[in-house]
């Protein structure tokens, strides 16, 4: 069982910002920027790594869920756009991310990652929730 | 007109990789690996320039469309992955960078891009079209 799959599960805590019954959204516990989140299937034992091994109607799903999140990030990062990558090397199951931009340069993977407190993780994690999920 | 309509349209020459009737697919002309590919769907003027701007059913065909060119690309360079960039800042017009990978530094943008000759340029592109329709 994957590490994102304990977090699907509950069994290992995250900054939850959007959830559905086949999909779960996070922030990356080390952000290339404020509002940085992951997005990720929920799958079956054992769980695909590759994106392009996805079903062509959970590929879908995924890409039209990023965009529900994706459009809570714009809202409460105040960024010009969210950009996406999927590189997938680092754990072995399928997983976007979305990162807010400013410029092209915001998503180089070599920059500098933040280290947030985690009540300022929490913070932007409910601003992003709610942005998804307006009351 | 954006730059990618008038290739699309056939105005501008371009290293095709496959093509249906809503999407195409052609090398980048600046590539960081050889078969770095961009998959861009057909769209009305003004062209969409922000991917989660399309609607459902067409990000929905593009990952699709993506996914079939990607497994060309797998089979025809020998790569380990397919990565997937969507950054969008430089034509505004959506489109979507396949990379080959290796390892994950393999999909930097800040790496130097290779410069190859027309000759091998139309063979990667025809090595790739060729895996994703077999004769």
């Amino acid at each position: 069982m994957t590490i994102f799959t304990r977090i699907i599960n509950g069994d290992i805590p995250s900054y939850k910002v959007a959830e559905s019954d086949r999909y779960y959204a996070f922030l990356d516990i080390n952000p290339l920027k404020k509002g940085h989140t992951l997005v990720i299937p929920k799958l079956p034992e054992p769980e695909a790594d590759y994106i392009f091994d996805l079903d062509d109607e959970t590929l879908s799903g995924l890409m039209v869920f990023a965009k529900t999140v994706a459009e809570g990030i714009k809202k409460a990062t105040g960024c010009k756009r969210v950009g996406v990558a999927v590189l997938g090397m680092e754990v072995n199951h399928v997983h976007m991310h979305l990162v807010p931009l400013d410029k092209e340069t915001d998503m180089l993977f070599t920059n500098p990652k933040l280290q947030l407190p985690a009540e300022e993780m929490a913070a932007i994690a409910n601003s992003i929730a709610q942005a998804i999920y307006p009351v």
